[in-house]
C-alpha cells in the first residue's frame, strides 16, 4: 500500500553540530535499511530545500506510523502524508 | 532531470459528459505514449481525489512545459511543479 | 484500516432541486449499504455546515478510493482524507 | 453531545526528556479515566504525526473546556474543536 | 449553551432581485422569531461586509444545526461556528 | 460604538509560573474594572482554547486601542479587532 | 474617527460593458461627493490591480457601514476594514 | 525603476476560442512593443502554468499601472507586483 | 512616488526593557526627521495592534529600501510594501 | 536552464553580530563567484525586506541544489524555487 510522505527538516541555528551529524548518520542507516527492505520505495531531494519527497510501500497505516516514529530526525521534521493508489491508466502492473 | 507534478482535475458540474469522456480518452492515450517513452516515469492516484502525483524525467524545463501544455485535460487542471534531484543517501543509482 | 474522511457538499444556487433530491436519495442508499457492511464505520454532521466527518474501515487505500468515487454526491464534494491508526493509550481493542 | 477535537503535540527539541515522560504518563492516566467514563469516546493516532483525532461525548460546552484544560499535555498542544451532531441518514441510534 | 456563529452572505451578481428580497424578508421574520425566543441571543453587523456576528443560546448542538438549516438565506451563506462557555473572570452570572 | 475583539493568549512553556499568575490576577482586576464601567460589554471563553471572544463598547477607536495596550497580558496576546454596528433586523434597541 | 478600507473590484468577464460603465460613473459621483464632505479622506490606486486603498474619517462605525453599502460598485467588491487611530509619535495634530 | 510582476492567466473553459486567440495576438503585439522600448525588460514562462514572471523597468509607479491596464489579457489575469532595487553585492552596474 | 508600508512590531517577551526603550526613542527621532522631510507622509496606529499603516512619498524604490533599513526597530518588524499611484477619480491634485 | 529563486533571510535578534558579518562577507564572495560564472544570472533586492529575487542559469536541477546548499547564509534562509523557461513571445533569443 502506497503513501507519499513529504518531510521538511528544520534544524535550529544553534543546535550542536556534532550531535546533528550523529543523528544524520543514524537517519541514513535507518533509511538504507528500509530502502533495502523495499518499504521506503523512492526518495528524492527537493531542489533548494532540506526536504524530501518519498514513496512508502507498507502493509498498513500502523506500519507507516511506526516507521516515521522510528526515524532519528523525526523530532526535527514537518511531515505531510498522502494516501495513494494505482492509477487506472498506468501500463505498469508494478507501479504500486 | 526529475520533477514532481501534482495535478488536480476540476470538472464543472454541468460540463458535457460525452465531451469529457472524449478528452479523458485522449488524455489516457497521451499519458501512455509518454509513459512508454519513459518521460512520465511514475503516476499515482491520490485517494479520494480526482488528482494524481506524477514523476517526470525530462531533458529540461522546456520539455516539461511543452508536455503539460499538450495534455488534453490541461484546461481543467490545477498544477503544482516541484524540481527534484537524486537523494545522496539512496542506494539505487537509477532512482532518478 | 482506518481513515478520517471529511466531506463538504457544495450545491450551486441554481442546481435543479428535483435532480438534487434524487442524488441525495441515492447517496443515502449507498451510505446505508456501506454502513451495514461496516465499511463506513462512523458518520457525524458538522454543526451549521453541509459537511460530515466520517471514519472508514477499509481493506486498503484502493478500496477507499473506489468507495469515494462511487458516491452519487461526489461531484459536489470537497474531500479531505487522513490516514489513522490505533492509539497506544486506548483501552478498547476494537477502537479501530 | 459530541465534539471532534484534534490535538497536535509540539515538544521543543530541548525539553527535558524525563519531565516529558512524566507528563505523558499523567496524560495517559487522565485519558483512560475519561475513556472509562465514556466521555472521551474515541481516539485515533494521525499517521506520521504526533497528533490525535478524538470524539468527546460531553454534557455541555463547559465540560469539554474543563476537560481540555485538565490535560497534562495541554500546554504543548494546538487544539481544534468542531461541534458535531447525529447524521440523519445513520442507521445506528447510538452513533452519537 | 452558547455558540458564536459568523455568517457571510454571498449573492451572485445576476441573482433575481425580487426573489432575493423575498428571501431576505423571510430571513428577517425567522430571525425575529428566534430572537424573541431568546435563542438568537445577539446579532451585530460587520462594518463594510454583508456579514453578521451572532451569539446563539441553544439546548444542544443539534438544535443549533436545525436552526441554521432552517434559515431562508442559508444556501447563500458561508458559516463559521465556535463553541463558547462562560468566562471565569466575569462578574455577570447571566453572561451566558 | 461596538467592536468584537478576539484574544489568544500564548504562554511560553518555560515562562515563570508565579510571574504569570501575578499577571493573570492583574488582568482579571483590569477586566472587572472595565466590565463594571460597561466598556468590556461581553466576554466568553472559546472552548478548548486559551482565548476569548469579547464585545467592547467604546467612545472611539483610540479608547479601544488604549484599553488593549493597558491589559497586563497584552504582550502574550494575538489580537483580532472587528468593527461592528447595530443589525437592522434586531428588535432590541440596546443590542449595541 | 479613521478607518483604512481596501477595496478590490471583481468584474465577471461577461458582464455587460455599458451597464458597468454606468455603475462606474455613479461610483465616481458618489466618491467625489464623499471626498468633498471630507469623509472619504484619501484614496490611492494599487499598482497593477483594480483595487484602492482608502482612508475614511467618519462619525462612527454605522456611518462607515452605511457609506460602504451605498457604493454603486459594492456588489462587485471584496472589502477589508481596519480601525486606525492617531500615532503617538506624529508631529501633525490633524493626521487623523 | 524595477518591479517584478507575476501574471497568471485564467481562461474560463467555455470562453470563445477565436475571441481569445485575437486577444492573445493583441497581447503579443503590445508585449513586443514594450519589450522593444526596454520597459518590459524580461519575461519568462513558469513551467507547467499559464503564467509568467516579468521584470519591468519603468519611470514611476503610475507608468507601471498604466501599462498593466493596457494589456489586452488583463481582465483574465491575477497579478502580483513587487518593488525591486539594485542589490548591493552585484558586480553588474546595469542589472537594474 | 507613493507606497503603503505596513509594519508589525514583534518584541520577544524576554527582550531587555531598557534596550527596547532606547530603540523606540531612536525610532521616534528617525520617524520625525522623515516626517518633517515629507518622506514619511502619513502614519496611523492599527487599533489593538503594535502595528502601523504608513504612506511614504519617495524618489524611487531604492530610497524606500534605504529608509526601511535605517529604522532602529527594523529587526523587530514584519513589513508589507504596496506600490500606489494617484486615483483617477480624485479631486485633489496633491493626494499623492 | 532557468530558475527563479526567492530567498528571505531571517536573523535571530540575539545572533552574534560579528559572526553574522563574517557569514555575509562569505556569502557576498560566493555570490560574486557565481555571478562571474554566469550561473547566478540576476539578483535584485526586494524593497523593504531582507530578501532577494534571483534568476539562476544552471546545467540541471542537481547543480542548483548544490549551489543553494553551498551558500554561507543558507541556514538562515527561507527559499522558494520556481522552474522557468523561455517565453514564446520574446524577441530576445538569449533571454534565457
Amino acid at each position: 500500500m502506497l503513501f507519499k510522505v513529504e518531510m521538511d527538516v528544520n534544524v535550529p541555528i544553534d543546535f550542536d553540530k556534532d550531535k546533528f551529524e550523529e543523528l544524520k548518520a543514524a537517519e541514513k542507516a535507518r533509511f538504507q535499511e528500509l530502502q533495502k527492505a523495499g518499504t521506503w520505495r523512492h526518495i528524492w531531494r527537493v531542489v533548494g530545500q532540506y526536504s524530501n519527497v518519498s514513496i512508502f510501500d507498507v502493509r498498513d497505516n500502523s506500519q507507516l506510523h511506526d516507521i516515521m516514529m522510528s526515524l532519528p530526525l523525526y523530532p526535527f521534521m514537518d511531515v505531510r502524508v498522502t494516501a495513494l493508489c494505482r492509477h487506472p491508466s498506468s501500463l505498469h502492473d508494478d507501479d504500486r
